[in-house]
């Protein structure tokens, strides 16, 4: 067996258990009436400056956290943590992406029944947090106007297992020769039903639509699992 | 044994046979004579463009080639073909990173003697290309304006493990209010002998110094394995 060969059969274990982690997360985030979302993107498309912007709006009407991921560094949590919310950092030293297991660790102390969202911030990269699921309920892929529109083609895997897309940046768009449709074919080459978001965190434009949307996921969220809008009106 | 100690012990195996074959191929280079270099950045850095213009630039006084690596599509072969220089894409499937026997198969046909200088262009990628040697005598890292200047900090090893380091889209500096005295301290704070070069392959800002550099580097490479030197005046 050459270590190529073994290498794909420990991953295979190691996605199994990821596997079985996360539906246990996800069973917890669904009994506590917390919707899950993830973001994945390229390093510097602004998972974090979106983030940000998202914990001051949404977190006017909802309990919202956040848990983020670096290999190195807490500058991220310690920039969100001026919202106010709950922020746990992970740092992941020379791993790639985030695992379940890491997500359970990081929010251990966490009264999941007192948020209504929270937010998982993967490491930078297009490749490898594709692979594993955190437990969440949406998972969002950020692409920024300056990346260049062929990067659903090239990074296939991750814009088809996310269920948004979401454009940002929007205001660098002339700077850069922005060509939208080309943008819009590369995704829904990949993902044909993809609905896409565009918006710039930096000036606000179309960060209210996104709101409203976010909002509207937490009431089909909390619709889905009538159970729980009893103890959570 | 738990899995991630098994992957981790793996995972060293693979990178044992990579370093194997990268000293290889690093034997194979000097004895040709061929200056190799590799790219690593994120997706969308600008890695292609600035190839484009090198294969260009370069190729009017030295017998250029490149070697390009994707996850899917071989766009970046088609448009790096039309400089004429000879060109392999690579397509990596879901695999993050280029391996050194990667790089030994899509040359596999090429007679090396007949090279200067061969780029080879990494999967974008922060964090995985950082653990594998290909062989190369020189590795860049390219950073563009629009990622934030905190990357070199979030992304360390990659910017620890390159030889230079290449700011790109410097066209956009203003428009992303771009600090380059915080850019260039997360850089030295990681690498603190980091030669970094900033241009914008689409203005042409930076690229003639670029280019005299790479000329440099080719005539260093010559003169430090004197044998070849006859053989290729």
């Amino acid at each position: 067996m050459t270590p190529q060969t073994r290498i794909v059969q420990v991953r295979q274990q190691l996605l199994k258990r990821n596997d079985l982690a996360a539906r246990a997360l996800r069973r917890r985030f669904e009994h506590a009436g917390v919707l899950v979302i993830s973001l994945v993107s390229s390093p510097g498309a602004g998972k974090t400056k979106w983030l940000e912007e998202m914990l001051a709006r949404l977190g006017q009407t909802q309990r919202v956290a956040a848990v983020v991921g670096d290999l190195a560094t807490d500058n991220d949590a310690q920039r969100l943590a001026r919202s106010g919310a709950p922020v746990r950092q992970i740092t992941t030293g020379a791993v790639c992406h985030l695992e379940a297991e890491m997500v359970e660790q990081a929010i251990a102390n966490w009264t999941l029944e007192e948020l209504d969202v929270l937010f998982i911030e993967n490491v930078g990269n297009l490749v490898c947090p594709a692979s594993y699921d955190l437990g969440e309920r949406i998972r969002i892929v950020l692409f920024s106007v300056t990346e260049g529109e062929d990067k659903p083609l090239k990074y296939p895997t991750i814009f088809n297992t996310a269920d948004l897309c979401v454009i940002t940046k929007i205001d660098l768009a002339d700077a850069v020769g922005f060509d939208r449709a080309a943008a819009y074919r590369s995704i829904h080459s990949v993902s044909p039903q993809m609905e896409i978001f565009e918006l710039s965190a930096k000036t606000g434009k179309g960060m209210d639509e996104m709101t409203e949307w976010m909002t509207s996921q937490r009431a089909a969220a909390a619709t889905a699992a009538p159970e729980l809008t009893a103890t959570h009106p």
